[in-house]
């Protein structure tokens, strides 16, 4: 019996080529049963006119379904439901009582959900004037070498490297060129032991959070701060005192003696963006040794640092191995690339490894071959090369605009980076003029998810231009400054 | 100046080409500070002769330095280092005292390395015999078309996707595929916002961990059982129960009343190799209705189940929602790929992402991209065809090569899978054998990692045939044969 062409529907839109499509339909209709082994399956010509399709396009389809092992091709005949193609599992249904559904809320540990939170819409991409925050921009990427390495990443020859599991250490291409090209421009030198591959700075950050604290022990953060920090931490319920961050940074003597963990983003503050001077890093260095706490250095933005020289890290000026530092290529490389790394003595990263192992075993094989040759052959220094005179224009531009509405406040741009962080006027809800914003399909990132939610703060906001070109960036400044006059 | 080109000088062996190791050694250089801004190249032809290279190569590199903005080239003149270079900070060294070095520890919460132990060897491929479970198999891995969809995946079209990041939901095109392709054959009908995409399924596993148990809650595991679980569940200091698997399986009889999380592998238990009966099964699930525990299915190779068809799933005949699911591609793609992922209900899913968040934010973007059109294309399924003719080749070979030296005892050979799980001879301990056969260039793996520490066993040990070729096996295992007579 011959299959009806008529089962076979091709979905709208959606990813993917005619050929792939059809691939996709029949296999499926195999897999869940609706056509069976041994069935023929349309001739190529009846198929092609009910979908519409050139006739050569159903044949690929077919042939690569053969190759998959879905069909088979008795020659004149025509083709066949494979014997080889996978099948939905037949078995009886118990007969079952109804049962109670799980009570799930009594046995969750705690709402992990409860502090995960997104001010980001998923369709960001769908409004006109994103000033947001973090996402990369297309057209500033290097797809043409970053797809040239990503192939030579699962080249025959790499196989074995992508298909070990990394346990023991990480790929060691990668740990190489961190330890070569990019810690030197830290000031940091380190040994291979001395290095954690992450996914992300997230991860590092957890990592270490999860080795050293606990609900007895004091974590110190910056004010405001990076939200994704208070994420991990809230669940540790540990003591978490927050600083206010001056213009030079964290002030070291506001640092708590009973404190365990101090974090920081000396180089490049978030959000404020400000770099913490070289006096402080040696007095937060001493009150380290002092009062025996450990300081993680979240080295934020190092890498866009346009405007002069990035400062050494903090992790160069330490004696006492009491700095963990916390790196990232997701915002230079890509977000969803999700790669980071930790710098620290040996002893903790053996145990950061061993938990890391526990938890997720290790980043992707492929990821971190992929990166590595990206950073070896130079590529990515050339992409920064070019984000940093893009978002150098785009911050040239959105600084005319800001000084026109007399909005450009307490901003040190000495350094770069991505995004200006700004007071509003008096009497602006900056929280109620990010949701009004949505209307005029502007996006803004109110300042209040930076603050500890026992210092609230809803005057400040972030604007930042990684996301929007230049050429919108003014008009999307005039309905900001609009909807500002409007509120007063 | 000119710099001469004595300072370059290529790594020996490693990876890349030699254009790429100018690349590198070139830009290591500048970074470095050892060639700085303005400073005039060697030749292409002096470089060429220094490093007995043709002069087309140097080119080349000095060419790809230009594009990536290290060198620039002044026509006749030559190249030298661009001011666009990255550079290495200058500073001067702080004048501080030697500091007394952190005493780490105390610091720890707990020594997460206690419980990490790989029993293989990282350099398992330098030995002949490698009887080795979980690492695959260069030669049955579809190289050609995992690079067509790896490539795909970069291409500029799904670069939004790669680059944006997966907070809320995991790659649509992935979680539908698994929804339509792979959940059917378990008999699973699931819903999108059922599905959390993870690091494999150890990542899955230690998710549950983190949001189900706490020092107040019992855990149930099989014995033997999956080392990996026990590394997750001790440092959660919960209590945990190890419960003796039979020849079918986990009996849910021994199952205590206050079990708070039940972990099982019903289609195929690790590592003993038998199915779950049916009507076990529903035996279990009624247990859990009854007692309000939480199954935890790791759905263990289901897609190695090559002498018979798969059982359906224990998530197939939930009616409770009581069932947790976890599946892996790891060990059918390729174990470094790191992806796999759960079923559960949508209160579950929603607390796991939250949490999988703070730890790591999301699997890469462009890993589960390629997954989801490796999947899609059909290509996971001829390779599994073609895995699974392989692994069946490879263990009658094995199969008759044990019952010639007596060796083969207690093994249900009616699922298929990639190893063998056997009972040593009297007075044999497979931990001393597994160190002696390393002289013979033989890896087996000894049973004892698998057993629970109150209940050791070192009588047992594992025979996989996933990574050694068929023609490699007798030979293996008639030294295996003698080394074991020795002993007796």
């Amino acid at each position: 019996m011959a299959i009806p062409p008529e089962i076979f529907l091709l979905p709208p839109g959606g990813e993917g080529t005619l050929q792939q499509k059809i691939q996709q339909v029949v296999s499926e209709s195999i897999v869940s049963g609706r056509c069976v082994v041994g069935e023929r399956m349309p001739s190529t010509r009846r198929l092609a006119e009910h979908l519409n399709v050139a006739r050569i396009t159903v044949t690929l389809a077919y042939n690569e379904l053969v190759a998959n092992e879905y069909l088979t091709s008795r020659g004149r005949s025509g083709y066949y439901v494979a014997d080889t193609a996978p099948k939905r599992p037949t078995f009886d249904p118990l007969a079952t009582e109804a049962q109670e559904k799980v009570q799930w809320g009594k046995k969750f540990n705690q709402k992990f959900s409860a502090h995960f939170e997104i001010s980001r819409p998923p369709n960001w991409r769908d409004y006109r004037y994103p000033f947001i925050y973090g996402q990369s921009d297309a057209d500033l990427f290097d797809h043409r070498n970053w797809r040239a390495c990503a192939l030579r990443a699962v080249g025959r020859r790499d196989f074995d490297t992508l298909a070990t599991d990394h346990y023991q250490r990480d790929d060691p291409m990668l740990v190489e060129f961190i330890l070569r090209q990019i810690l030197p421009r830290r000031g940091i030198a380190a040994q291979p032991q001395e290095i954690l591959i992450t996914m992300g700075s997230q991860n590092a950050l957890w990592l270490v959070v999860e080795l050293l604290l606990n609900r007895r022990r004091k974590a110190v953060i910056e004010n405001p701060g990076y939200p994704g920090l208070r994420q991990i931490l809230a669940p540790k319920r540990c003591a978490v005192e927050a600083i206010d961050v001056d213009h030079d940074g964290l002030p070291p003597d506001l640092i708590p003696q009973d404190a365990d963990l101090v974090f920081t983003t000396p180089s490049h503050h978030c959000p404020t963006n400000v770099t913490m001077s070289l006096a402080r890093r040696q007095a937060l260095l001493d009150r380290a040794a002092r009062d025996d706490f450990v300081i993680v250095e979240d080295d934020y933005e190092f890498e866009l640092s346009f405007l002069k020289s990035p400062s050494p890290a903090l992790k160069s000026l330490d004696q006492a191995g009491a700095v963990i530092y916390v790196g990232s290529f997701s915002k230079s490389v890509f977000p969803g690339l999700r790669l980071g790394y930790m710098v620290a003595p040996e002893e903790v990263i053996d145990e950061a490894r061993a938990l890391r192992s526990a938890v997720l075993r290790h980043p992707p094989s492929h990821v971190q071959r992929t990166a590595a040759y990206f950073l070896s052959l130079g590529h990515f220094d050339a992409q920064l090369a070019r984000q940093s005179r893009s978002f150098s224009r785009r911050r040239t531009v959105m600084e005319a605009c800001l000084r026109k509405h007399g909005l450009l406040n307490s901003q040190r741009g000495d350094f770069g980076g991505s995004s200006f962080w700004l007071r509003a006027p008096d009497g602006v809800d900056t929280s109620q003029l990010a949701y009004d914003l949505r209307k005029d399909s502007v996006l803004i990132e109110p300042g209040a998810a930076f603050f500890a939610p026992e210092k609230p703060d809803r005057r400040h906001y972030r604007l930042a231009y990684s996301s929007i070109p230049s050429g919108r960036i003014e008009a999307g400044i005039d309905l900001m400054a609009e909807r500002m006059a409007a509120t007063l």
